[in-house]
Order: C-alpha cells, then sequence, then structure tokens
C-alpha cells in the first residue's frame, strides 16, 4: 500500500488520510517537512497561531533495514526564530510511523477552546484525536512510564513536556527510544508549535509490517556496503568509545571552546568534563559508554550514564550539552551537568539553547558562573513550574539577553551558537550565519575539515574557502537530513568512496529508481533554496545572515582572534 | 554665537563642543536627531551596545517666546523596536538647551566599567561628565528632588528611572517641568539607551541668555496670529477643559476603544474613567483642570490630578494612559489609575507600553483583568525592582506575549498599538503599519479626520483613502516634530488657514530664511524617507509593515468589523 500523508485538523478536530502530491513524492524527512511548510504555511504567521503547521516525516529509508536510518524529522515555522525549522532526532518513531505508511502527518489549525488538551493516536489507517488529562503536565519520562502501562511497552511516543505546554520557545519534541528513554529534536522550540495546537502526545501503533522494498537484494548489497564504511570509519568508532563528548578535549585544543558565555576560547575545568573522564566513570559505574538511540545504528555514540550509586541518571549525554552547562556555564562537574541533562529531558527543553540561556542569566547576575547546584534547582522550580524567570530562560538566550538588557547574547536568528567559536573556527561561523534555521552547527558542520581532517583540511583561523565549505557541507546535509540517516554518516560519506554510492544504492534499490549523485545534491541545493525562500517570504533579509557584533570585536584567547569574514563574503554563500 | 553640537563619547569619557555640519543646519527636533541617527548608527547595531547613540534635540523654534514650542526629542536606534526612534516630550529642557546653544547632544560610546554611573552637566560652554552615585536606583521624583536640592530649583533636568537603569525596552526618558514633575519622552525605551551608556541624568544651567531672532518685529506678530489660531480652535478648547482624556467618550462611541486585550471596540466602565468624570473629581478635590506642561502653552491640557484627601497625585495624565489601564486592562477606577500612573512616571516607564504589557499578562492569567490593586502591586514590587516578572512587563507588551506564549498581542515592530482600534478606525491602522517607529498614533493622527472632523472627514470604516490621509499626517507630522511644536497645533494647523502660515512665518523670522509651504512638506518628506532608509538598511522589510494576524481574523464589536486594508495597499504609502 502506498504511503499516505496523515493530516490532523486540530480547529475542527477532524482527520484525514491523503495520496501523496506527485511534488512530495520522491521526498522524505526536512525534504518533506520543509517543502510542505514552504507550501502551505503563511511565511508571516504567528508561530502558535492556527496558520502555522506542525510536520512529522521519516525519511526516505525510514523503516528499512538500513543502517543508522532511525531518525524522524520535526518542521514548521519556529517559534524561536521565525523561520522554517527542521529538527530532527533518534528513536523508534520514524521506523513505525514509515511502517504505518505515514509518508508525512501534518497537524494544523488549533483547538479554539484553549483549556482543552489532546493526544493523537496513528494506526495505518488513519489518526484518532482523544481527550487527555492523565498526563497533560507530567514530565516526559512520566508520560512515557505512564503510556507505556495504558498502551503496551511498544507504543511508538512522540511527547512533549511542560516546556512544550508553557509554549516555550526551547521546547523539543521528545521521541521514545527503545529502552524507553528519550530523543529530542531539539532546536528551534517545535514543542511549543506541538503545545500550541494542545497536542500532549503522539502515540503510534506498533506494525509487523515492513516498508515495501523495489529490489531487496540490491537494498541488501548496499546496506553491508554502507554499514562497514560506518563501522570502519575512525570517527564512528571515537564516537562509540567516547560519545560525541570525544570532542570536549579536542575543540578545547584548538581554542574554539566557546567558554563563560563566550569570552574565552579554553575552559581550565575540561578535563574533568571530557570525553574519556566520562567513559572511564560510566564504566566505573556499571553504565554503558556504548548504546544505540535506535535500532539498526552500527556506531553507537549514545551511553548510559550512571550516578554515584549505580543507577541510571541519562542517556545521550551529548558534547552539546555537556560543553553548554560546562565550558559556556563553568560547571565543571559531570554529576551536575547529567542531572541537568535528564532535567531538560524530563521538562522537554533543548540542550544546547536552556544551557546557553543560563550562561547569559550568569552574566547577568541571576546565579553565578559553576552553580550547577543552582542551576539545576531553577530547572526543577523555575523553568518546570513556569515561573517568570523559568519562562525568561525556558524562552532561550535571546530571551534572557532581552530581560536583563545583555548585549554579549550568542545566537543568530535568535537561536543560541552551539560549541564551537566561530572566530577560531570561521567555517562554522559561516554555518551559523547563513543556515536558514538560525545557528545550528548541524546545518553544514565544517568542523569535520576545519578541525577533524574529514573531507580534507581547511585551516579553521583562515577566511579562504570557508564560505565554499560551508555551502558544500550544508548542502549535502539537506540531502542526508531528507534520508532519515543520523548525520554522523557524513564523516564516512566524505572520507570512504563506497559510502555515499551505497546509500544512493539503498534509495534506489528501496524505491525503484535511478538517482545519481548529482539528483542528490540538486536535491539538497533545492532544500535550501526552498528554505531560504519561505525565510524571505518572512521578512528576513541578508541583514539576518549575521553574527552578533561582539564577535567582531572582543578577541577570543588563546588565539586572540575576532570573526572578520566581510558580509560580502556570507552573501556570496547564496551564489549556487 | 552660533548653535553648536555637544558630543559626549561614554567609551572614554571625552567631551567636545563642535560647529554644526552645514547639512544639519535647517533641522532641529526630530528631523536632526533622525539625520544624525541615521548618519552616524550602524544601523543593524545591538540598541544597547556602544555603536547606538542617544541624540538630543530642541527643536527649531525651542527657546524663543513661540507659543506651545516646549519640546524636546530624543533620539536613537530603539531597543523596542529596532528601528530608528524619536520620542518628544514637553517640559524645560528644550527651551534650556537652546538658550545655551545646544543644537543636539549627542551621547555615545559607552563605559567599559558598567560598575559606574555617571551624570552629565551642560553649560554654555560644553557638558562636564562626573560620576554619580546619590540617586542611583532613585525613582524619578526623588532624582528630580536631590537634583533641586544640590542644583537649584531652576536646574533643568532630563533623567531615567529605575526602568531605564535596567535597560528596560518600556524605559523612557523624563524631563523636568516648570512645577518639578516630569514628562516623559515615552516610547520605545529611549531610556534603556541611556541607561546603557550608564547616564544617570542630564542637568541643564540655567541662563538668561536668549536665542537670537533676525527678525523680532515679525515674529512676534507672527506668534500673536499663531497663539490666537490655537487658542481659538475648538478641539484645543476641549483639550483646556478636559485634558487629552476628552477622547475616553468619544472614541468609545465610534466603536474603536481598545478594551480587554483588544478583543473589544467599546469598555462599559468607560463613564468611569471619562474626560468628564476626570474633570469633576478635578475640581472637587481642588486640583488644577488645565495646566500646563511648559512654559509658553496656550492649550493647556495638562491637569493635576489630586487624590481623596486633595493632596497631589499626579499631572499629565494623559487619554493613552487612561485607555490602557482602564479599557484595556478593564480597570473602571480613575484612583487607581492615577496610581499607576505616578508609578509609571516615577519608575520611568512608557504608559502606553507598560500597561498594554500588563493587558496581555492578564490574558496569560499573571493577573486578572480590572484589578487594579495588583497592577499597581506588580509595578512596585516587581517592575521597579526588577524581579524576572518585572523585567518580562518592563520589556513591553510583545515580552510578555513571548514569555506567555500568547498569540494576541497588539504590537506593529514591537510596539505597543495604542488607544484606537484600526478594525474600526482604518486610517490609523495605516499609520501604525507604516510608521517609522513602530505602532505610534502621534506619527500620524488619522483621528483628527476620521473621528473628529479635522482637516475634512473621512468615514473611519471605509477602505478608501486611508492610505493617502496617514500618509499627508505623516509628512505632516515629520515636519512639525521638527520644529520643537506641540503635536496640538496640528489641529488648528489642519482647519485655521492663519495657522500655518503663521508658523512658517516665526521660522523664517528666526534664522533670516524664506521657507514656503512645499518646503516644510518637502522637509517632513525627507525626515521619513531617512528614516525608512535606516530601517531598511537594518534589515526590516514591508513585511514589517503589517499588523497581528489578529486583526484580520478577530471582528471587534460593536461594528463586527475587521482589519481588511489589503498589503499592496499598505505598501502604496511608500510610493511617495
Amino acid at each position: 500500500m502506498a504511503d499516505k500523508i496523515f493530516r490532523v485538523n486540530m480547529s475542527d478536530l477532524s482527520t484525514t488520510v491523503e495520496p501523496v502530491p506527485a511534488a512530495w513524492m520522491g521526498l522524505g524527512g526536512r525534504g518533506l517537512t520543509s517543502t510542505v511548510v514552504a507550501t502551505e504555511v503563511t511565511p508571516t504567521c504567528h508561530p502558535l497561531g492556527r496558520h502555522n503547521k506542525l510536520v512529522i516525516a521519516p525519511g526516505l529509508l525510514s523503516g528499512t533495514q538500513a543502517a543508522n536510518s532511525g531518525r524522524l524529522s520535526c518542521g514548521a515555522k519556529s517559534p524561536l526564530t521565525g523561520t522554517i525549522k527542521e529538527a530532527n532526532a533518534g528513536g523508534s518513531s520514524a521506523q513505525m510511523l514509515a511502517k504505518l505508511g505515514v509518508k508525512a502527518l501534518i497537524i494544523e489549525g488549533k483547538p479554539h477552546d484553549e483549556s482543552k488538551w489532546y493526544s493523537l493516536h496513528v494506526t495505518r489507517d488513519g489518526v484518532t484525536i482523544s481527550e487527555e488529562s492523565e498526563v497533560i503536565g507530567l514530565g516526559n519520562f512520566a508520560t512515557v512510564k505512564t503510556l507505556n502501562q495504558r498502551l503496551g511497552e511498544k507504543v511508538g511516543v512522540i511527547t512533549i513536556g511542560p516546556a512544550g505546554e508553557m509554549r516555550m520557545s526551547a521546547a523539543n519534541i521528545s521521541i521514545k527510544d527503545p529502552d524507553s528513554h528519550l530523543r529530542s529534536g531539539g532546536r528551534g522550540g517545535l514543542g511549543a508549535v506541538m503545545g500550541s495546537k494542545k497536542v500532549k502526545f503522539i502515540s503510534i501503533e506498533p506494525t509487523n509490517e515492513q516498508v515495501q522494498i523495489a529490489d531487496p537484494e540490491a537494498f541488501k548489497t548496499a546496506n553491508r556496503l554502507f554499514a562497514k564504511a560506518l563501522v570502519d570509519n575512525p570517527i564512528s568508532k571515537a564516537l562509540a568509545q567516547y560519545g560525541t563528548n570525544v570532542l570536549v578535549n579536542i575543540i578545547n585544543e584548538s581554542g574554539g571552546l566557546p567558554t563563560r558565555n563566550f569570552t574565552k576560547g579554553q575552559f581550565e575545568g575540561h578535563e574533568a568534563i571530557s570525553g574519556e573522564t566520562m567513559h572511564d566513570t560510566i564504566v566505573a559505574r556499571g553504565g554503558k559508554p556504548k548504546h544505540n538511540c535506535h535500532q539498526g545504528c552500527v556506531i553507537q555514540c549514545s551511553q548510559v550514564y550512571n550516578d554515584l550509586n549505580g543507577n541510571y541518571k541519562t542517556s545521550g549525554f551529548e558534547y552539546e550539552t555537556i560543553w553548554a552547562l560546562g565550558a559556556d556555564c563553568c560547571i565543571d562537574n559531570l554529576d551536575h551537568l547529567a542531572d541537568a541533562d535528564s532535567l531538560m529531558d524530563d521538562i522537554g527543553l533543548d540542550s544546547i539553547e536552556t544551557p546557553v540561556a543560563f550562561a547569559v542569566a550568569m552574566e547577568a547576575g541571576v546565579l553565578k558562573f559553576g552553580d550547577g547546584a543552582e542551576l539545576c534547582r531553577i530547572l526543577k522550580e523555575d523553568v518546570a513550574k513556569g515561573t517568570p524567570l523559568g519562562r525568561i530562560i525556558g524562552n532561550g538566550a535571546a530571551s534572557v539577553g532581552k530581560a536583563f538588557g545583555i548585549t554579549r547574547v550568542p545566537v543568530v536568528k535568535g537561536q543560541a551558537i552551539p560549541a564551537y567559536d566561530p572566530r577560531a573556527i570561521k567555517g562554522i561561523g559561516i554555518t551559523y550565519a547563513t543556515s536558514t534555521q538560525g545557528a545550528d552547527h548541524t546545518m553544514g558542520y565544517t568542523i569535520a575539515t576545519n578541525i577533524l581532517g574529514v573531507g580534507g583540511k581547511l585551516d579553521p583561523l583562515s577566511k579562504e574557502g570557508q564560505v565554499e565549505l560551508s555551502r558544500n557541507l550544508q548542502i549535502a546535509t539537506a540531502a542526508i537530513d531528507s534520508t532519515g540517516m543520523c548525520l554522523f554518516i557524513a564523516f564516512a560519506a566524505l572520507d570512504d568512496a563506497t559510502c555515499l554510492p551505497a546509500l544512493i544504492d539503498m534509495i534506489n534499490a528501496r524505491f525503484g529508481i535511478s538517482l545519481t549523485a548529482d539528483d542528490v545534491t540538486n536535491l539538497g541545493k533545492t532544500i535550501l533554496k526552498t528554505e531560504h525562500g519561505f525565510n524571505l517570504a518572512a521578512g528576513f533579509t541578508n541583514k539576518d545572515d549575521r553574527l552578533p557584533e561582539f564577535f567582531a570585536e572582543e578577541p577570543i584567547a588563546p588565539h586572540n582572534v575576532v570573526w572578520d569574514i566581510s558580509d560580502a563574503a556570507i552573501d556570496s554563500f547564496w551564489d549556487f
């Protein structure tokens, strides 16, 4: 049975199952969410109003046996940035939705009576809307636990925490993983969009059905090659050993680890929070240094981090989170970081935006740099409960800067800059500036080439070549984000000649088509231009493609460099 | 001695007195502040950063005997809107600065050490910078009292309250009036810009000198005609009797009085807060129903409102403030409104932005509609003290909407919409949408023609002719705002054939020039285009010239009309 568009109208509580329009047929993941948003959402609409739509789409390879194909894309106009937005995460839902024949789930409108909450249940036949009260106000963990009891352990769950219910701009969308823990579609406040629709959670019926593969043998062969390329890659191995947190020491060494609200490029406490220290701590406490966030992942960069007593504390304890809480907020204690990570997962908060917001609050004197206990207390007592301070922080770094009149606010288009200082690693600054979705390293991860020597080498301190590097990576990323693949396949794709052809072969075998590498590149370009077009229609201009002025004026130690790439060079990004 | 530019650099605490560049020679007030900002301020700069400049300028006729010429213009890039901004107010400072030969005072840079505060003292010889501690943290009233004791009752004072010190986006700049009370350069958060420069107040040395008049006889003759036109005008008379608050009953009757956070067009409690009730209350308590905000005002729309015990409570108790606290927040008790007005003056808050922010907070459930006592408590305990809730409110209506995820937020370019609903009075909607400074009725007061029958008549509910009306008024207003004249001369200027020629004659007699009416119109056009050019360079587009979407979707009683002027019609505003 062909995939369908599952559509839910929360204004009149109606649902439909529709054929996939021809123009959307070859799209999946980000390519599809961005196309639907650009086609159906008024660019100037209020992100929390009835004209915005939340689009949830598995990727082109979701539901297949393809290695690392478990990412689910969520898209909408972002309440944080005002731009188009796609956030993707692992967990089980992408595979489950794909197996039910869901090409995309589109949630539109909003109830007139704002006092009621709803849930959606997805089966092969369509979506059922139910009024919901039991889990309203609950954190994500309790919500998943309750739903497991109500609907069975195998049910798929996409949910929002209290942050999403309160429509905070740093609210994420959380996706249940195989261990009934959570993976986060973190950036851009899409949880607030889901909350504005009054949908607390989406449950997905388990199925034994499989997605149809046009050429199963060719698929299997390609997948074998693909998976081998992934596991053989040295970066994959480092990720398996230390998680993404392998980067703390590497980026600190580069001088590009933003520290103390972006005033320094190295953190004195880096050893205490490094991937190496984390690995040893996990092993000593009987956790899992290696762990997958979705079935079929062969990299396994996740981990299970236990507390001092050997009890589960958190998983998916990422470099970005650890950097932001650690270096940026100067908290050199992994247990405080793990507490905060778990709290943010439970409240349903972007674990980049929120700690960067805390660092700005620390500069404003709301709490002290390094005070991890107070940070956790504010998460629990203020953010989770929606006090005024909690709302200021839960709306992100720009919100904190505005509230307290702070000018050193590391955001682009209102979204917090992640874990790489653009003064010391200039390629990533181009990505932050030009990304269609606000500052986001995953949009074009130049760290690969600037620091890790993947896909060639390019001096991070040089101005030359950074625009082209970011452009090429942003185009490739847009395409990868459409497949349902984890972005970490990019390391192998950049350096192993067998990887990308195998990926394309899998897509071709899945659908019985014959895409070329050029087709994939063109897909990436089209997605970027679609997203950019939406933003222009929403009122964005090249003036928004700029880093905050302090980057050009405050040299960062140890290299004592400023952001010095010209506006004209940045604007040339779009010359393709 | 020729007028000079007085320049203060707060980065290195240096001051200069400079000749006036030829291009600025014919400019004053808003024409000068906007030209200086457009010339010297990087449009994309952070409004609270060192690249913004605060420009303070008397008008072309300031310091002369011209009736109603006491307005002082303050300009900068606004932290509330991100646009160029001019706010003007009465009081004594415009006349005092003009008599000292100050064409404009430009405050630029900002101190590196943010722990210190400063004051500026202006004499004919220049500006002296002093470190200040005594009045830091004090409200405006205590600040003025302290400075009167320190520097004498006659000293001129321009100051910020705690809101400005805390860099809140609704912070105004307050100007001492002849009674040592305060007049507010209210809109756009210019007090936050002054606070970001770490300047608590500017004191102005009294002088017996007079501004030079090129042709004193011609000036005197013209001023006599001009003053007669003002006092003979029926609107002037109504303003003298009931203050600006004469409008409550008139606008309520029109169905365009925004009520309960812009959900209705009439307020049940309108009689209790009307100009008529206020007048009777003032008379019964021994206040002054008629009072001037600066020397030489012949309209006297201000008043002195006493409390129940006959003691002074507030003055300059304006329609906008009374509407916003009264109808928009549903508080039908003039004494609560007077308390809140006095508190806002003391804290240094825009008394439009702040109550509209409260109304959004009421919709969010932070306090109840109608609860004036709680509103005053929050002003005192939260806003004045800078608690998180106080900062959310002190940063304006858009800030409250963002914090609490509310979509019915009546702002344009981030600035609160004032006291006329654009659905029921469509001309003012064009002004809100196209104004270079965010929603602001004073930029092109179509109420004159739409409601009051001044300058002709134009049905407020019709779509026809509103763009042209707003354009003509915006051009005229930009010119009037350059003269130092109170905007209330416009009623006479529109309907009395002797008024405008007399005004032009005064300018010509003052400077020995021969401007025509066309020259004045061209000045207005040039100012608008200069301001618009700054905004475009800052990244604004026609997408920002829009009202919030709820105006097009929620019909407002009693007329049950929506905002229905097309985007193309709005954009045609700039066809001149």
